[in-house]
C-alpha cells in the first residue's frame, strides 16, 4: 500500500524535485517498485559475445513473384540466428530509432529497454530516440532521446506512454520522404518499429525504400498484439498476448465462481479480437467456461446467427435439465465479422443508409434482400436500432460498437422463452453482459511477456549491430528457460503475401488466425462438451510475478510448440 | 498453468473418483492450489487457553428505549473480549450452524473454516451444519453437514458456493416457527450468520426470540459485506470490502496506464456501492483518478446532476488547458440515489407511469412538476426512455439498471459541446464507459481477508462456546501484525437504531456511510484538486499474495485506526 515517487538510483524514493521526464515524477505502487527491481534473465546467447549465421534464402507466405518485384532490394533474404562466438560482432557506436505502432500491449516498455540495454552493453557511446506517438513521430521528426534516466521508470510496466503510440502509417511517397529527412537528420544506423501485422508490413517497405535509397538506416520489426495474430514458425507468438489473457482469465475465473456461488446468472463475457479469436480461445482454455465460440470456426461451418443463438441456448437447456441454471460463455467482439449473413445485411444497410431516406414506417426495408430482410426481423430491437443509427463519418454501420453480448443475451432470451411456452425449458434466464477490454491491455507485463520483450529488444539491438534490415526479431524455443531461447531474425516478406486493392497488388501479412486443425483447438474442441455440461471453472487468479507458475506462459503457445498435450 | 484436481490430502492431485462434495472434484490453477496451502496465521489469544471477560452494559445507536423493548432479553448485553487465561473455557462438543447470508465478498469461506478449525480445536466432537442457500436453507432445514472433507477445498477461495447464500428474511412468526424447529430438530447449540447490515439485525432478532423461547441455540453475526458499509469503533470493517478494493484498483490502474498511453479517452467507471461510497473511496486513495464522486458529499452538499457534470466538465476543460485530453473519473453506483432532484423525479415517474397513459406526443410530461421536468428534459434521450422502459415488477422505475456512467458521458459530452460553440473548449471529448462489478465479489481474498476472516470464524466458536448471544463478532487492532489482533463480541443492539415503517419500529443496524470529516475522505479532499489536474495515477497492479506489500489492507481502514497519515 506504501506507495513511493520514483527515481533512476534504485526503485523509489523521494522525487528530487527537477524536472522529470515521463514517469520519473510518478508515484509507485508496491507491485510496481516491485516489478522495477525484478531482475530480467537474458538467454544465454545475448550473455556473452555471440555472431550471426545465415540461413538459407526466404520466400514468400504467398505470391513470391508479386512480393520479389515489390521488394526488390529485400526479397529473399535469409533468417538469422544467434549463436555463441568467440569473436565478438565489430563494435562501434549506434545511432538507432525507436517507435511503437498501434494499439498498446504489456511488455512494449520492455522492448525498449532490451534496445536500451544491448546497446549500453554492446555498442557503448551509442544514442537511442525514441520518436512520440507512433509513426507520426518518425515523419515529423518528433522524438526523445532515451536516456537511463528516461528508460528506467518503465522497466516491466504496462502501457506505452513512456513514447506514446499511434495508428498512423507511411504510404504515401511525401511520407516516405520524410521519414527519409528524419532518417538523415538524425543520422540513422537503424529503426525498430513495434507493431502489429500491418506495422510490420510497413516496416519492411520503410527498410526497402532506404536501402533503395542506399541510406545506412536500416529498419527491423517486433512482433506486437494482444490479439495473438501476428505468428508464424519462427515467430512463434506475438508480446502481450500472454498478459492480456492472464488479466481477463482472472476476471472470467471471478465470474464463474460468482455464477456457480449465485446460481442464477449467465454471464456473457465479450473479449478483444477483432479479426482472430485466439484470445477466447486462450481464456476458454484457462477457465474452462459453459461455451466459448470461436469466431474462426463459425465462418468455417457458415454459420448463421441462429445457428449460434441455438447452440448457446441447447447447452442453456441441457443444463437446465440438470438443474443448473447459471454459466459463463465466451465471445470474441469480432464474432459477427464472422458471420456472413450479418456481412452481407451490413453491406445492404451501408448502400440503403447511403442512398435512401430512411422512413418511420419501415418501407426502406423492402429494399432489402429477403433473407437479410429476414435477419434484420431477426435481431433485437436495440441492436437494430444500433445499425441505423450509429454511423463512423462515412456513414457506414458501426460494426465495432455493437455490443455483441447484449444482443446474444437478447436472442437467446426470445429462443428461451419460445422453448419455455413449448415446455421444453423449464427455468427462468438472467443474463449478464461484460465486455473484458482497456483493463487487459495496459496490464503490468507477466514475468513471460517481461523476459520475452526484453529478449525481443536485446536481439533487434544485435541484428542492427550486424547491419540487418527488413527482419523481425525472433526469439525461440519459449518452452525452455529463458537461458535457453533462440534470438534471431526472419525476412519480414518471408511472412507476406499479396492482395490486390484498388487494382494494385499490396503485399500483407496474413493475420494468424485460429487453426481449426490446430493443437490449442482441437484440445478445446475435445474438452467443450464436457465443460458445456459439467462444472469444470477454473479460477486462474490474478497474476503472479513469484511463486508457483510465475514463469509459466500460456496454452496456446506451449499447445502450439507441441510442449503441452 | 498446470491444474489440477483437489483433494483433501494436500492440495492438487487426481481425484479418486469417488462421490465428492462442493468442489471436491474441482480442478484447480496454481494460484488456487498454492492458496489452498497458504497458511493461515491467527491472533496470539486464539493460539492457547483463553477466557471471557464481559465490558461495562451497553446501549444502543439510537432509540435505545425502543430497542430495548424490541429486545427484552438481549438489549444491553456488554461487549466481549477474549483474554490468555490458563483456565480454558469448559469444553464440550458442541452442535453449530452457519449460514451465508446476501451478496457474496471474498473470505466468506473462511469465516466458515475458521468456526470449523475452532470447533476442531476447542470442542472436539463437535459438529457443523452448513445451511444451503441462506436464510431459506434454515426455514426449510436445508443443510450439509460440514466435514474436514467438505471444507477443505474452500480455504483461501472465493465465493460463497461451499454452501451458497440467498436474500430471503426470517421475518414472519411463521418463519420464526420454522427457524426454531430447525434449531431443536439439529439440536443446535449455537448458529453463526455471515452477513451485512440486514441480515446481522435479522440475526439479532433470531436470537432474541431463541431466548424468548428459552431455547439453547445462540446466534452470533459476522460482519461481511464489500461495499464496506457495515463498521463500528468495535468492528473496524466487513471482510470482502478489502480484496474487492484491490481488484478494482488493480483494473482501474490499468486503465489509468492505457488512457496515459493513448492520450484521447477519459474512462468513467462505475464501482459497486448503491447505498455508500466507500469502494470509491478506497479505489480513488489507491489510483489517484481525475475525479471521483462520492456520494454523501453529492448529498451533503444538495448537488444537482448540472452541478455534477459541470464539475467534470471543468476538470475536463482545466485539463485541456494543460495539454491533457485523457482521464479517469470513478463513480459509484449508487450515485443517483443521493441527488434529492433525482429522487423527486423518479417518485413522479412512478406515480405517473402507475396511474396514467403514457403518449407518444409527450402531453404525459406536463404532469411532471417544473424541475422534474426540467430535468426530465436535461436528460439523455437514452437514459429518459430507460426510465420510461425498464420497470420491476411492480411498476417502478429500475433506478438499479441505469448505467450511470453512460449518462454522465453523455451529459459532459453535451456540455462540452456547448463550451467548444463558445470557444471554452479546444479539443475533442471521448468517453469510454466501465462497470467493475462482479470481478472483484468473487476474487480470491487478499492475505488480509484470509486472515481477518479466518479470525472472524474462530472468535465465533469462541462466542458461542462461551454461551454468547446477539452478539456481532469483533477483531480488531486490524493495524497490527495478526499475532497482536483482539477478538472479542459486541452487542448487536448496541449498532441498532429504529425506524418507522407501515405506522411500526423496526430495529436497523445503520449502514456506515462515508463521513465527510472522517480520516479517509479528508485525505482524499485534500488530494484531489492536485490529482484532478496532474496526473498521479498509481497501478496497485494484480494482488500479490507474498513478497512486500503483500499483508497490507486498505486505505480506509488505515486511516480510520489512525495508522497512517
Amino acid at each position: 500500500m506504501a506507495a513511493a515517487a520514483v527515481t533512476s538510483n534504485g526503485g523509489a524514493a523521494a522525487a528530487n524535485g527537477g524536472p522529470a521526464p515521463g514517469r520519473l515524477a510518478s508515484v509507485y505502487s508496491e507491485v510496481q517498485t516491485n516489478r522495477l527491481l525484478h531482475a530480467l534473465p537474458l538467454p544465454s546467447v545475448l550473455r556473452s559475445s555471440f555472431a550471426i549465421v545465415d540461413g538459407p534464402a526466404s520466400s514468400a507466405a504467398g505470391s513470391p513473384d508479386e512480393i520479389a518485384k515489390l521488394f526488390p532490394n529485400l526479397f529473399g533474404q535469409p533468417s538469422a540466428s544467434l549463436v555463441p562466438s568467440a569473436q565478438p560482432l565489430p563494435t562501434r557506436p549506434l545511432k538507432v530509432g525507436v517507435v511503437l505502432s498501434g494499439g498498446q500491449a504489456p511488455g512494449g516498455h520492455n522492448v525498449i529497454c532490451g534496445i536500451f540495454d544491448y546497446l549500453q552493453e554492446f555498442a557503448k557511446g551509442s544514442t537511442l530516440y525514441g520518436f512520440k506517438g507512433g509513426p507520426a513521430g518518425i515523419m515529423k521528426c518528433k522524438y526523445a532521446e532515451l536516456t537511463s534516466d528516461y528508460v528506467y521508470p518503465y522497466r516491466n510496466q504496462g502501457g506505452f506512454d513512456m513514447i506514446c503510440s499511434g495508428r498512423d502509417k507511411i504510404e504515401t511517397p511525401e511520407q516516405f520522404k520524410q521519414a527519409e529527412d528524419t532518417a538523415n537528420k538524425l543520422d540513422l544506423d537503424g529503426l525498430v518499429v513495434i507493431g502489429g501485422d500491418d506495422s510490420n508490413t510497413n516496416a519492411c517497405l520503410l527498410g526497402e525504400y532506404f536501402r533503395s535509397r542506399n541510406m545506412k538506416t536500416r529498419v527491423i520489426g517486433c512482433p506486437k498484439t494482444i490479439d495473438g495474430d501476428l505468428k508464424c514458425k519462427e515467430v512463434p507468438t506475438s508480446f502481450g498476448f500472454d498478459t492480456a489473457c492472464k488479466i481477463y482469465s482472472e476476471m472470467i475465473g471471478n465470474v464463474m465462481t460468482d455464477a456457480r456461488s449465485t446460481g442464477k446468472y449467465y454471464h456473457f463475457v465479450r473479449l478483444m479480437g477483432r479479426a482472430a479469436s485466439h484470445i477466447t480461445l486462450e481464456c476458454a482454455l484457462q477457465t474452462h467456461p459453459n461455451a466459448a465460440l470461436i469466431g474462426e470456426e463459425v465462418a468455417a461451418k457458415k454459420q448463421t446467427l441462429k445457428n449460434v443463438t441455438d447452440n448457446i441456448t441447447d447447452i442453456i437447456c441441457k443444463r437446465a435439465d440438470l438443474g443448473y441454471n447459471y454459466g459463463v460463455i465466451l465471445i470474441p467482439e469480432g464474432l459477427i465479422d464472422f458471420i456472413p449473413e450479418v456481412q452481407k445485411l451490413i453491406a445492404e444497410l451501408n448502400e440503403i443508409l447511403a442512398h435512401d431516406v430512411v422512413d418511420e414506417a419501415g418501407t426502406w426495408k423492402s429494399k432489402l434482400q429477403p433473407e437479410s430482410r429476414a435477419l434484420f426481423d431477426f435481431l433485437p430491437k436495440t441492436i437494430q436500432e444500433q445499425l441505423m443509427l450509429e454511423r463512423d463519418p462515412h456513414g457506414n454501420v458501426q460494426v465495432a460498437k455493437i455490443e455483441t453480448e447484449k444482443m446474444l443475451i437478447t436472442m437467446v432470451e426470445t429462443e428461451l422463452e419460445k422453448r419455455k411456452a413449448e415446455g421444453k425449458y423449464p427455468a427462468n434466464f438472467r443474463g449478464q453482459a461484460h465486455f473484458f477490454g482497456y483493463e487487459g491491455r495496459c496490464g503490468l507485463p507477466t514475468n513471460f511477456d517481461s523476459s520475452y520483450c526484453y529478449a525481443l529488444g536485446y536481439g533487434s539491438g544485435a541484428l542492427l549491430q550486424s547491419g540487418k534490415t527488413g527482419l523481425i526479431t525472433s526469439v525461440g524455443n519459449l518452452a525452455a528457460p529463458v537461458e535457453e531461447w533462440t534470438v534471431g531474425g526472419t525476412a519480414l516478406t518471408s511472412l507476406m503475401d499479396v492482395e490486390r486493392r484498388h487494382g494494385k497488388f499490396k503485399p500483407v501479412i496474413k493475420k494468424a488466425m485460429v487453426e481449426l486443425d490446430g493443437a490449442p483447438f482441437k484440445k478445446f474442441a475435445s474438452m467443450r462438451d464436457e465443460w458445456a455440461i459439467k462444472n469444470r471453472y477454473i479460477s486462474p487468479g490474478p497474476i503472479q510475478f513469484s511463486g508457483p507458475g510465475s514463469n509459466d506462459s500460456n496454452h496456446t503457445l506451449m499447445l502450439e510448440l507441441g510442449a503441452q498435450a
